[in-house]
């Protein structure tokens, strides 16, 4: 139980926007002042805390203020996405110390991605000069399906031959650091609710713009997982009768994954003549460029470039109106690295065009937001998943010593 | 506290299979064997709870099992459906005790409606013989979309002018019995957690195929109601990109609500020449007749209407695999008055058809079931919701008196 109470300790000054005194934590949490006395006794030892400063309004002794020690422990987070791998290195309260971004090897071999994780890893607590022993563990965000079980990712349609690869052993091991797996979208809700109101028990979907399409959930303030880790996959909701074929080939026409692919809308607006033809065999680098220059014709104004995108917009609002219809959310999130160019763009249409389509339209209007996070937002919530373990006084097993 | 760990106690109660005895109870919820004594004292004075016998195979005095008193408690419920209202009342166990179907009034008017359930109540308690004072409340299952926090009905679809109807206060005013609403679909979900197995905590969603065509959600063993209790619109899921329009006007074609419109499958039916025209004005009750006439040529192998009714199997199939892979559930349950006629056909084809489609089929496979519980599945639903009120330990509101 000592360990208990003190993740519910540490909980609750992660909580708080400005620290805790001993006397506030104690009518918080529920302990003792004797309990509350020893335990930061015991967090202040292992640097988990600082005393950052006294505080006192009214009569009587001033208090002092505990706040997590930003450098009392760290977590390492990678984002494994088919075309990039994103590693970061955060502090305890969620602030990235350093990042970096990498193509992902174009074997796409997993021993090779997972060599390419481990020297990124190695290379950035070199760099930050931070010791190994404070570092929390390693936290991968995988693109679906998982097995959540066994931390093994099987066959994703976008990484060839990952048939059913234990991604979280091999990494463990490549690592020497203690490494636990989500979903890439169930590891962006978690960043989200990080960086969110701390407290908030709404309930949100997000949607992940990125080589694929999937969206991770927030249900009553608690991260939504699914039987096997598998939520989200979203990608063959039909969001155009009209459409061409499934890429994925299910059978169907205009499934949300295929006609909003970024190389799709790229090839519609070369088509146009809105962009100029890509140059021969065009890499992952190009169509991402190509597809910001059509966001930038967007914002000037060019009407055919309009036409392509709001007709996209329509479509994502169609899905987002699915999975808002079925789950009567609070807010709808969207994020990845194919939103930001689109998003000053689509946060001016998309909240009618949603809310237009939902059933409980009458009753409450649902929010439509950006993410605060940037592209790093799978790498982020990698690493919060590891500092959540380590904090959370729900988590079973406690990765703080004694 | 004392009413709180009351509940706590009725819960275990419930929840166990063949009753408890008071050393069983102070080890499962965690009080001291005197307070349960003096709650079990309270319990029998109220007669909420039994003594049912001994039970000793050890050594040392044989032990009393307490079980609950099916007649210690009453709860009545109503589904109001476009087309039909039921009332039931249930006894503490969940039993049905009496119901009563009646078709709702044509006017459709809230006032009318009302006064037909509250005679229906007045006659169902007056057949029963059970005193008034016993039943705890009347729970309330309404199409949505539904105003949650003030019991109210927003316009539903398919029942004409009802634009903004406080019906919980409408039906508490008429009945002089407390009140709760809820959504028809979440209803049917708390049924379905209530007459399955005790205390699971798996993850499922109820298609309810009535009138219009919803689900309820249980996610994690709770159920889910949403940020305004409107969970489960499911209507517009496209699942046929060649389908007509849909008949919400919502500007899309092949909607499930409209394919799957049993009005328009006994229409492709009689168009095939596989049903006989119905005659001019045909009712609810005649579609419904035709419908469970096509069932039974499908059951005795009608090569036409297993076309007509496999077709319509792939569509529900299709919006089921939209819900099962946004939500990664562990079960997709089937009920409501056209899920009976063509159960058999679809637990036959739909498991394959659903898990082919599910993005992890590799790593769990989902099961297809039919609910357990008849047609009364909403109007159990709504009456357990008033039992749970009172027995549950995490209602705020006890309906139970210290």
């Amino acid at each position: 139980m000592g360990d208990f109470n003190l993740t519910v300790i540490l909980d609750a000054i992660r909580r708080s926007e400005s620290g805790l005194s001993r006397v506030e934590l104690a009518q918080i949490v529920g302990l003792s002042p004797q309990t509350i006395s020893n335990i930061s006794r015991r967090l202040l030892d292992q640097k988990l805390i600082v005393e950052a400063g006294k505080e006192g309004s009214g009569p009587g002794k001033p208090r002092t203020i505990l706040r997590l020690n930003p450098q009392g422990m760290y977590a390492l987070g990678v984002h494994l996405d088919p075309s990039l791998v994103t590693v970061v290195l955060l502090d305890l309260v969620g602030q990235i110390v350093v990042k970096e971004m990498f193509v992902t090897p174009r074997s796409q071999e997993p021993d090779e991605v997972v060599a390419a994780i481990a020297d990124s890893i190695e290379g950035l607590l070199d760099r930050s000069g931070i010791p190994r022993e404070l570092v929390a563990g390693v936290g991968v965000a995988a693109p679906g399906p998982i097995d959540l079980d066994r931390g093994a990712v099987v066959g994703p349609p976008l990484l060839r031959g990952w048939v059913d690869v234990p991604l979280r052993a091999m990494v463990e091991e490549a690592t020497g650091l203690p490494t636990t797996m989500d979903k890439d979208v169930t590891g962006a809700a978690v960043a989200e609710t990080w960086a969110g109101a701390p407290g908030g028990a709404d309930s949100f979907a997000l949607f992940y713009l990125g080589t694929g399409l999937g969206c991770g959930l927030v249900l009553g303030g608690e991260v939504y997982r699914g039987s096997s880790g598998n939520v989200g996959e979203i990608g063959h909701i039909i969001v155009d009768p009209d459409g061409p074929e499934c890429f994925d080939r299910c059978g169907m026409r205009g499934t949300i994954a295929t006609v909003l692919e970024p190389v799709r809308l790229v090839g519609e607006a070369i088509q146009a003549g809105v962009l100029s033809p890509l140059g021969e065999e065009p890499t992952a680098g190009d169509f991402q460029e190509a597809f910001a220059h059509l966001s930038r014709l967007v914002g000037e104004g060019d009407e055919r470039a309009v036409a392509i995108l709001g007709a996209a917009a329509r479509k994502l609002a169609w899905a987002a109106a699915v999975v808002g219809n079925l789950l009567d959310v609070d807010r709808l999130v969207l994020g990845g690295p194919f939103w930001a160019p689109v998003a000053d763009f689509c946060l001016a249409v998309l909240p009618d065009m949603v809310n237009d389509l939902l059933a409980a339209r009458g009753i409450h209007r649902v929010e439509i937001a950006g993410t605060v996070l940037g592209d790093d937002v799978g790498a982020v919530g990698a690493a919060c998943l590891v500092l959540e373990r380590a904090l959370a006084p729900r988590a079973e097993r406690l990765l703080l010593g004694g």
